[in-house]
C-alpha cells in the first residue's frame, strides 16, 4: 500500500511533561501526540520528531512527521487533534509532505531561546519560562564571549550525550547567530545553527553565566573547545528558559 | 502600642487560587500571604487588600495592608516572604505608609486588562491568560460598543454582588478609559476607573463579545444600563483573561 506522509507542526508548554520523547517514568508529548491520533485512526501510528526535547523546555515551533495509509482531511484533523489534546500541547499545522521527508534527517537547522531574568523579583509570569539569575551579570562580557561560539567548531565539551563514545559520533556544528536581545525583565539568548547536540544550548548558556559572573575567563572558552572535555564546560542551565522555535527544512 | 502601617505590592498568576480572598473550599492567596508573615513575625497577621480577585483572575499590582507593632526591616522582610511564598505569588514591593492608608478606601481608581485571543488556535502559552474566543469577531463593531461604556454611569447591570439589594450600595463608577489595544494572536482591553463593581470587567467584555458576535446590538446598551437588571447583560467572561494591574492612591 502506498502511505501518505504528514508534517505536523507543535507547541508545547513543556512545564508539566517530561520531554519530548516517550521513556518510562513520566507523560512524554510524543506519547500524549500518539494516543490522540490512536483515537482517531483507531491504529499505533509512530510519530517521528525533529529531536527531543528535555523535561521543562518548551516549542513554539517543534515538527514532527508520521506516515499513514490514508490521504486525510487536513482541516478536519486538525481540529480533531486539538479538540482531544491537552492546551498545553498545540497542533498549528498540518501538511501532507513528500514521502521522503523526515522530521530529523530532513532539517537543515534549527533556532532556539533561551531566557534569562535578571529582575530583583521574578514575576510569576515567567516563573516557568525564564531562568531567575539573582547574581550581578556583566552582559558586556556576555556579549563577548557569545562570539567565540560562532562559526563552526566541534562542540563535543558542549555535549552530554550517551554515544559520545562512538567513532561515528560527529560534533561538528555550525553556529550561525548567538543574539543577545534585551527584553522586559532580562535578555532572551537567540541560537541558530545547522543542528544542535544533545544540550548544547543549555550548556552554552550555563558557561555564558558562568563567565558573566566571574566564575570562568572570556580566554577559557577556546581551552573547553580544545580539551572535548565535558566537565570543563559551564553547569547546564536549567531547562524552563528554553524554547525550540523553528525547525528549518 | 503604636502600630505601624506597611503596604504590599503584589504579582500573582491566579490559575492555582481560588481567588484572593480567604474562603472555605480552596487555597486563597490572601490566606498564602498571611501564612508567610505568620511564620516570619510569629503571630497571626491580617491583611486588607484592595479588592477580591475571582478564582483564575491574575494580578500585576494587587495591594494590600497590615499593620503590626514592629519597624520592620523592608529589605529583610522583603525577601523573607518571597522566600516562603509559592513562586506565583510574588511582593513587588513593601513600603511604610502613614496609619491612615487603607488598600481598598484609599484606593482612587484601578486599572484592569482583559486578553482575548482571535487565532485559530490557541497558543498554549497563554492558555490561562486570555479568552479563546472561536466566532467571527467584528472589532469595529466592539470599539463602537466600548465607547457607550465610557463617563459616569450607573453599572448596576453589570455587577454581581450579594449586598446589590441594599440601599446604600452604590452603583455609581466613572469608567474614564476603555481601549482596545492590538497584541500577538487577539486584542487587550484596557480599563480604568474610579473603583469597579463585583465582577464588572468580565460582564461588560461579555457584553462586548455578545455585540461582537451580533448576539447584541449596541442600541442593547443604553437599555441594559436604564434597566438596571443584571440579566439583560452580556454572559461574564472567564476569569483567565482578566489581570489587575494597578491600584492608584
Amino acid at each position: 500500500v502506498d502511505l501518505y506522509n504528514y508534517k505536523l507542526t507543535i507547541a508545547y508548554d513543556g512545564t508539566h511533561y517530561h520531554g519530548w520523547q516517550i521513556q518510562p517514568n513520566g507523560v512524554s508529548i510524543q506519547e500524549v501526540i500518539e494516543k490522540a491520533l490512536k483515537t482517531i485512526f483507531q491504529k499505533e501510528i509512530r510519530i517521528m520528531g525533529s529531536g527531543r526535547t528535555d523535561a521543562g523546555v518548551h516549542a513554539h515551533g517543534q515538527v514532527a512527521h508520521f506516515k499513514i495509509d490514508q490521504d486525510i482531511d487536513l482541516k478536519r484533523v486538525l481540529g480533531s487533534l486539538n479538540g482531544l489534546l491537552p492546551k498545553d500541547i498545540r497542533i498549528l499545522k498540518i501538511e501532507k509532505v513528500e514521502s521522503d521527508f523526515h522530521a530529523q534527517y530532513s532539517a537543515q537547522g534549527k533556532i532556539y531561546h533561551y531566557h534569562l531574568c535578571f529582575a530583583r523579583v521574578q514575576s510569576p509570569f515567567t516563573r516557568c519560562y525564564a531562568l531567575h539569575v539573582k547574581e550581578k551579570i556583566d552582559l558586556e562580557k556576555m556579549a563577548e564571549a557569545a562570539k567565540l561560539f560562532l562559526g563552526v567548531h566541534d562542540f563535543y565539551a558542549f555535549a552530554n550525550e550517551a554515544h559520545t563514545g562512538c567513532a561515528a559520533y560527529d560534533s561538528v556544528r555550525h553556529l550561525q547567530r548567538l543574539d543577545i536581545v534585551p527584553e522586559e525583565g532580562g535578555v532572551r539568548l537567540e541560537f541558530e545553527a545547522d543542528g544542535f547536540l544533545y544540550k548544547m544550548v543549555r550548556n552554552i548558556v550555563g558557561t555564558l553565566l558562568e563567565i558573566a559572573t566571574g566564575k570562568k575567563e572570556i580566554d577559557d572558552i577556546p581551552k573547553i573547545f580544545a580539551s572535548r572535555d565535558r566537565r570543563l564546560a559551564g553547569k547546564a542551565a536549567a531547562p524552563q528558559g528554553l524554547f525550540l522555535i523553528q525547525v528549518k527544512y
